[in-house]
Parts: C-alpha cells; structure tokens; sequence
C-alpha cells in the first residue's frame, strides 16, 4: 500500500493547477480551507496556501508552524501577523505583487471562505482583487491518482465491514441510534476519522444515514435523495430513536473517511419482506444503476446519465418518487467523492464537462415512498480507461432479514 | 424535562437581537448559518432569517419547507429562486427595503457566511449593504435560559457515563483511537448527535480528543490548549494508534452535543503514577481552576480570570508550559459553548464585557510538556447569580489506575 502520494504527484498537481490559473489570466491563487491546502501541500494546519500561477508555491502557516514543516511538501514559512500578509506576499512574489497598474488578479476559494475572512484579506492585501476559482479548484481535484483511489478502496473495505457488523446486530425494535451506533463504532475502530467532509455550507455528515420507515421518508435540509429524521430539530438529520420495525425498508446510506478521502454506499434491508410498490421500485434503482454502469466512461458527459436516470424512473412511473418526493427532490442521480463527499463532476444537468479515467463517482438511485420510506442503492465508481469499476465492495443486494 | 424553549423564550430572544439591531442602526439581520437560523426559529433547515429591526421575522426556507413548517416558531415563507429574493424582502418589508436614498442596512453573519455566498446575495439585493455582525449574534447567545442549561446539564450526564465506560475500558496497550471507540459508543448511545459544532473556520470537532503520552504534547492546527496526534496529517487532530503506555499522562478532553447543545470537560488519567513534575503541573491547574471559580461571577470581566491564571501559572514556574508550550500556546483559558463549542465570553485579553447570570463557560488550565504530555482539568460553569456553579458532574481527581 502506498503510505502517501509520491513527490512527482505533489508537482503534478501543482502544474496542474497553475496551467488553469494562468488559462484563467489569473496571477495566482490563495486558498484557505483546511482540505484545499492538504491537497497541495500534504499538511492541514492552519494557515493561507499561495500557489503563483508560475513558480514555487508557499504555505503560511499561523499554527502549527512545526508541524507544518515536517508535513508539507512545498516551501513552508511562518504567517507574521495578518496585517503583514499583503508584506509578505510582496516580498516573496515581488513580480507578482505590484503597486502600480491595474490590481493582481488573485483567485481564492470563495465559495467556502467566510465573507469577513474575504474582506479581510482584501485589507491585508490592498493590491490585490480576490476572485471566485473554486470552480477551478473543485475540477482539479476530480481526477484521483492511484494513491488516492487506493485511500478511497481502502475506505470502501472499512465500511463494507462495519455493514457487516451492523447487519449481524440488526433486531426488530432495535432504534435507528442503536444500529448506527453499531456501524459507527465498526467504522471507528478501523481508522474512521469521525467525520466525512462536506463542502456545501451547512451540511454535515458524519457516517452517513441509517433511517427506516416513514422516517426515512421525511423530508430534509440536506443534499441527498433522503435525510432521515434525526434526533431533534437541532441535529434534524440521520438517525432517530424510532424503533425499527418488520417488513420496511432500512435505507443505509454509509460511509467513513481514512486518511482523509471518503467513500459513500447505500443498501436497503428489510426485517421479513418488503411491500410490492416498494419491491418493484428497489428493482427499478437496480435496473437505474445498470443502465447507469453502462454510461460510465471516458467522454460520456454526466448529465446523460441523469437524464437517463430520470426517464427510467418515469417509465416506471415512478417520476414523482425519484431522489426524494415532491417538493424535497433534489436534481442529481450522483457526485464526485474524494477529499469531499459533495465533490465534482456531479450527475446533473449543466455538468457537461466529459467524464475522464480516474474520476470518482458515487451514483445513488434512490425512490422515497412518504409514509413508508426509502429503497434504493448506491456505488461509488471509478472511470477507468474504457468504462468504470465498482470501488464499492458491500455485496449489492436488498439484505432481507 | 423541558422538552422545548417557552413560546416567551422565542420571543424574547428575538427581541433581544432587536433591540441590539436598533442600536447597532441596523435595518435588519439576516441570518444564514444553520445554528444561528435554529436559534432563532427552532427550526434548521437551509434557507435564510431575516429579522427586521423591529416587527415579525421571516424564515425563508429552500429546503425542506414541509419540515421547517412543522418546527418554526416565526412567520415561515418558501423561499423563492435566489434571483427574486431581493423582490421577496421587499414585498415582505416594504418600509425597510426601498429603492430611494442610503442602502438599506442589513447585519448579517458574515463570519460564517462563505464570500460567493455574500456576493450573491449583495446582487440579490441590491438595496442592502451586508454589514458583519457576528459579534452581536455571539454575544446574544451567551447567556442561556432554563432550558439551555437543561440541556448543557444533560449532555455533562452522558459524556460523564461514557467516560465512565472508557475508563473501564481502558488497558496498557489499548491505542488511543479504541479507548476513543468506547467513549464515542458511550456517547453515541445516549443520543450524542455525532460532532460539536465548532464556529471556526476549518475547526472540527466529534468527541473531543482522548491522547495519551507525547502524542498528546504534539503541537496542532486546532484552536484549543492541545490537539493530539491524529491519524494521519489530512485527519491531524484527536486520537493517533499510540498505544497507550504506563506511567503517562492520558488527556481525556470530552464532550457530546444533546439537542444541539454541547458539554465540554477535561479529565487526566494515568496507568501507574506520574512523574513528579507532572504530577505538580497537575496540581496547580487544581489550583487555577478553585481559583477561577472564585472569579466567575456576576460583573466580573472574563479577562481578568486568564490573566489571574497567567499569573499563577508564572508563579509555579510553569509559562512556558501553559496552555500549550513554545509558539503554540493559546491565548485563553476558557470559553462559552453552548449550541457551538467556541461561543461567547472567551476568557482571554480583550473580553472585558463583565460576566452575567446565565453564561455557561469551560474553563481548562491545561500544562504542556514536550515528549511528554499534557497535563490538566476542565469544567464547564454556569455563572449564577452570585458566583458559579459546575455542570460538569464527572467526579474531578486524577484518575490513577
């Protein structure tokens, strides 16, 4: 197993992403969020990445210097005080970072960075104009190298055991918490960090959903086919100490993160037998999923396979059940997955970019029945060179019980 | 058990905010952080709060409005696109929200709000400047009500029995993530919501940090006196596979998040005895925490309780190990929580505004020694009407097993 990625793939994706700066007439870059700088840098301290649109890139780091310096594979220096950054930038990119003319052209990622971090950045650095490339940053990281996918199979091994587990325990009137605490746990002890990192403002994963029934069913903030209950209003997510019950649909929407990258899967289990609306559609997500395997490759643009998604679900006149119900449905059969659960190319009109070997993709055919709950599955895939492969390894089926 | 905040309580909160708006010579505020929005509404789910000056707040909900119907305890509206919003607070606040004269003065929670966010709701609107005032939303929450501490109170319960469960747990040998299995399961089962929400940018926090030993003693990105090993450097926080040693100091710094609300407490433990001058590093944050205590009350200025610990940590010969050692010490020694673990007041230089009835505050001397470990308590106190009163209800010793 590859212990990190190699020195030439930390230049790879540093030239990589200088090419598009500089496609995009951009000086350079500062990027501010914590999976960002990992991925240029190989170190998550706290502190400002600035990568130039040419030339060596420098990590200013508040804290830990120290431990930054034994992490990080690019120049490395100390941040003096905030209101000296615009100094610094200058004295090391004095080419860059000019008085005169017309102001430099940095991008940022905006699109997580606070606005009052923004404006003080605007401050610090009052030569420069910070602009919107989190589009940038967020294509850039959607082709995974070998070292990466190897982190995601290794994540998608941890999961598929902590399922297995979860399963053996599973009993009628067990809670939701009861079972997720179970899986949870699995996850954990195998190197699980706790968390899976969501980019989107406001959403928060964890391990994923455990929901059964109705509850399952219920609509949600969060951006996914289904939300689950939750425990309360303040963590109204996931999750609820609902009892499970015989002959409903269990939605397990799993996942966990090692060494930061993620996977997500979903299977549907039933304690006895599920009714033959629910049967029928869980074998309508089967056939969605095919049809989607078959689209999955180099060149294929990811709206295709929504849409494909979404006719098949109308032919089986399901169209008003697909990825949730009603007024909760959400607009995407799919997502990247990585560093981020909610990474790109997402399955979804306007995604249009062609898929490429190395992207990695989960895709999650899902139909919520309100009442009765949610059947479905879901693999993350690799593109490989002439189509893709299931980096999911929990056998695909509906776990009856 | 109050199951919920008072219909009063929701109004007086609201009121609260309004009359520090109007102070402020604010229009209005619009809230779009999760927390914020379930503060004010009791409700969670994405969308935006607006709160005028004076009059009946507005809870635009995106997504799911069904759910937000069900919880809300404010005037709630579907959101509509993003484009006509602007066109919505208009129609909806007319008398704020005109085309003639000053842009309209709008607060906002621009600490948390990503900048892609805070532009496009600068063009959304095109009448208001968004004007931070995190400082007013923050220092409105600090004081809590009966049900808030209701809650703070229960979730000291449950982390106090996880802990418990650890301890039990815990053998020479054990690596510092299965001790932290155990505790998060203890947590997890009782209905911890799975993290503590954590304002920071790029903060993360689930459980708290179990480490041991000089793992412990590693300098972190983390906004907090210690932060432990980690994983590996994309997870650099919290527990590492040390295991754990005799003779060492075990860091055991634990919280868990109930309905939203967060406990937060620090015990030290020991397999054997610790070497003597941990053993008086221990002692004497014994001895800053009664300290403390005496400080904490009503109209006391949460400043002057960390410089009293400066000093005291200076007498025991100890400042360089205080909080952290070298260049990665904090600057604090406590801080608010409540719906979020890094609240309002921090006991650090600068927060002079005097304590009041109602604050809940951790309070953590913690000693670091490199190679070594950390040594240290933490609390969590409401201040009361004429002093402070623990919520933490794990019994306060070194645990020496």
């Amino acid at each position: 197993m590859q212990k990190e990625p190699s020195l030439d793939e930390w230049i790879h994706r540093r030239v990589r992403l200088q090419s598009k700066l500089a496609k995009a007439d951009m000086d350079g870059c500062l990027i501010t969020q914590n999976v960002g700088i990992y991925y240029y840098t190989g170190s998550m301290q706290s502190g400002y990445l600035f990568v130039p649109a040419e030339g060596e890139p420098t990590y200013y780091v508040r804290r830990s210097y120290v431990r930054a310096l034994e992490e990080s594979k690019v120049r490395t220096v100390e941040l003096g005080s905030f209101r000296v950054f615009g100094e610094q930038l200058k004295a090391d990119y004095p080419e860059r970072f000019t008085e005169a003319g017309q102001p430099v052209r940095i991008g940022a990622d905006l699109d997580v960075m606070p606005a009052q971090l923004y404006m003080r950045l605007g401050q610090a650095i009052p030569s420069a104009q910070l602009l919107d490339v989190s589009s940038i940053l967020r294509s850039e990281r959607s082709v995974k190298s070998a070292y990466e996918i190897g982190r995601i199979s290794h994540a998608a091994e941890v999961v598929a055991a902590a399922l297995e587990e979860g399963l053996a325990s599973l009993r009628e009137g067990m809670t939701e918490l009861e079972l997720m605490a179970v899986i949870e746990n699995g996850t954990r002890r195998r190197g699980h960090i706790g968390l899976m990192r969501m980019r989107g403002y406001n959403q928060e994963i964890m391990t994923g959903i455990v929901s059964a029934g109705e509850a399952a069913a219920e609509p949600s903030y969060f951006d996914g086919p289904a939300g689950g209950r939750g425990l309360s209003p303040a963590a109204p997510k996931s999750v609820s100490l609902r009892p499970i019950g015989r002959n409903e649909p269990i939605l397990l929407d799993l996942g966990c993160c090692i060494d930061g990258y993620v996977i997500d899967q979903t299977r549907t289990a039933v304690i006895g037998k599920l009714a033959p609306e629910l049967m029928s559609a869980y074998r309508t997500s089967e056939e969605i999923i095919r049809s989607s395997e078959r689209l999955l490759r180099p060149g294929m643009a990811p709206e295709q396979i929504y849409v494909q998604a979404l006719e098949m679900a109308e032919s089986a006149g399901l169209a008003g059940h697909f990825m949730g119900y009603g007024k909760d449905q959400v607009k995407f059969l799919g997502h990247g997955i990585g560093l981020e659960i909610d990474e790109w190319p997402v399955l979804a009109r306007g995604f249009r970019e062609p898929l490429e070997p190395g992207m990695t993709i989960a895709v999650e055919p899902k139909f919520t029945f309100p009442g009765q709950g949610v059947v479905g599955i879901e693999n993350t895939y690799l593109i490989t060179e002439d189509g893709c492969r299931a980096l999911t390894v929990s056998p695909e089926k509906l776990y009856e019980l």
